[in-house]
C-alpha cells in the first residue's frame, strides 16, 4: 500500500487567516496535513529568523488528517520548528505556504514572509510552493485560488521533478471562469516607491508609517509574472537562491 | 570644485554597535555621512519591512560631516526612511551597511538584515556595500575590516561601475598582516542545520530557542566566499535579486 503523503502548511498572515484555511484545504486533498503558522501576522517578514527570543508552540486544533499549531516566531521559524522538531523523524513530501492575502509577484518575493517560508522549505530538500492571491482583503474570495492551487500542487506531485524546487505562485483576482490559464513566468523587474505617511501621535510625538506603490519597470514584457496577473493568468515563477551576480563577477575581478 | 560625496550608513546590530561606528569611520574617509540605524538589534531580519506599526525617528548625534539617527524599524525601513524622507532631495552616492558582527557569507545573505539593507539600497539605484566581520563578539576587533573596508569602498567609488551594484563583503577574523588579499567569489552552496534548544521557563511553559550549525555543501570549492574566508581572504560576492530559476523555468513550461 502506498504511504500517505505528509504535507506541511504554513503562512505569514497567522494561523487564524482565511487564506491559511484555504491552503489546508488544498493540502488535505493530497495527504496528511501538519500546519504550523505564526501566532500573529508576519507580513513583510521576508526570510527573517528569531535569534534573541524564546519561542512558544501551541496546538490549536486537531482532527482526522489535520493538526494545526501556532508558533510565536516568524514564518521561517515555523518551517524550522516543523522540520527540525515536530517532524524531525518523518519525511515531509511538500511544503505549502499561504494562501497569502496579497500579491507576492515581482520584487515582493524578497519582502514576503510567505515566500521566505517557501524558500526555507526548499532548503530542507522538500518541494515548496508559495501561494498568494492578489487581494489583501481579510475576507477575500479564495475559490479560484483553491481550484488552481489544487491543480498546480497535483501536477507538481505527479510531475516527478527532481532536485530542489521552490515555486512562487500568484493568483489574479478573478473567478475560475475568468482565469485564462497558468503561465510559467520570470520575476518582473520593478521596485517600491515609498512614501512615509507621517503625523503626530496623541502625545505629540511624530510617527512614520510606510506606504508605497509598486513601479513595474517592464509592463509590456509578456514573460513576467506581473503581466500574467494583469491578464488574468495564474503566474508561476520557479525560485532559486544563489544571489551571485555572475555577470558583474567578471567585471569586479578586473577591479580587485 | 567637486561636490562632496554623500554616504548613507546603516546596519542591523543597532546604532550603538561597535561595528556601526567602524562603518561610519570607513564612510567619512570618502564624504559626508548620514547614518540611520535600527534603535535595537535587528539581526536575522532579512529584507523585512514594518507594515503594521508606526515608526519613530530620533537624532542621536551630530558633528561636522556626520549625523546619526536611530529608527525604530528594520534595517530595510532605515534605508527607506533615508531615501524617501531624510535624503529625498539629495543624491546619495553610496550605501554602506555594517560592519556586521558575524558572517553574512553563503546562504546567510538571505537571513541577514545587513544585506537586506544593502540590497534595498541598490533598489534606489545607488551602489551598496554590505560589510561583515566573521566575529559575533560585541567587542570584536574591527581594525583589519576598517583597513580593507576603506580599500574596497575606494576602488568601487573610483571604478566607474555603472548600473545597479550590490556587494556582500565578508572579512575573516585576522590581522591586516594575516589577510592574504581580496577575492571576488560566488555564494557558497550550503544550509543551516538547526536544533531547537528547549526547556521550561520559570512559569513551567516549554520554550524553544533557535540554534544551529552551517553546513557547507562544497568546502573544497575555491571560488566560494566560505573558502576565501577559511583561507584568510576578504570575500566579495556581487549580489543580484532576480530569483527566477531559469533552468527550471524551461522544465516547468513542459509541465504547465
Amino acid at each position: 500500500m502506498k504511504k500517505e503523503r505528509l504535507i506541511l502548511v504554513t503562512n505569514d498572515d497567522g494561523y487564524t487567516a482565511k487564506g491559511f484555511r484555504a491552503a489546508i484545504e488544498v493540502a488535505r486533498t493530497f495527504g496528511r496535513v501538519v500546519a504550523v503558522a505564526p501566532e500573529r501576522t508576519q507580513s513583510g517578514m521576508s526570510q527573517a529568523i528569531t535569534m534573541y527570543n524564546p519561542l512558544f508552540l501551541r496546538k490549536q486544533h486537531e482532527e482526522v488528517g489535520v493538526v494545526i499549531y501556532s508558533f510565536s516566531g516568524t514564518p521561517v521559524d515555523c518551517v524550522k520548528m516543523a522540520f527540525d522538531y515536530l517532524l524531525a523523524d518523518e519525511q515531509v513530501d511538500l511544503v505549502i505556504s499561504g494562501i497569502n492575502h496579497g500579491s507576492n509577484a515581482a520584487v515582493n518575493v524578497l519582502y514576503s514572509g510567505t515566500m521566505g517560508a517557501a524558500i526555507e522549505g526548499s532548503f530542507y530538500g522538500c518541494p515548496s510552493i508559495g501561494l498568494s492571491l492578489t487581494d489583501h482583503d481579510l475576507d477575500a474570495d479564495f475559490n479560484a485560488a483553491l481550484h488552481y492551487g489544487r491543480e498546480i500542487v497535483g501536477r507538481v506531485l505527479e510531475g516527478n521533478l527532481t532536485g530542489s524546487l521552490c515555486l512562487n505562485v500568484n493568483f489574479p483576482v478573478a473567478t475560475i471562469d475568468q482565469i485564462r490559464g497558468i503561465r510559467v513566468c520570470r520575476q518582473t523587474d520593478g521596485y517600491w516607491k515609498e512614501e512615509f505617511y507621517h503625523h503626530e501621535d496623541p502625545r505629540g510625538r511624530e510617527y512614520f508609517w510606510l506606504t508605497g506603490e509598486f513601479i513595474n519597470r517592464e509592463p509590456e514584457a509578456e514573460d513576467t509574472d506581473e503581466w500574467a496577473l494583469a491578464n488574468n493568468y495564474v503566474a508561476i515563477v520557479p525560485v532559486q537562491v544563489d544571489l551571485t551576480d555572475y555577470r558583474r563577477k567578471k567585471e569586479l575581478e578586473q577591479l580587485f
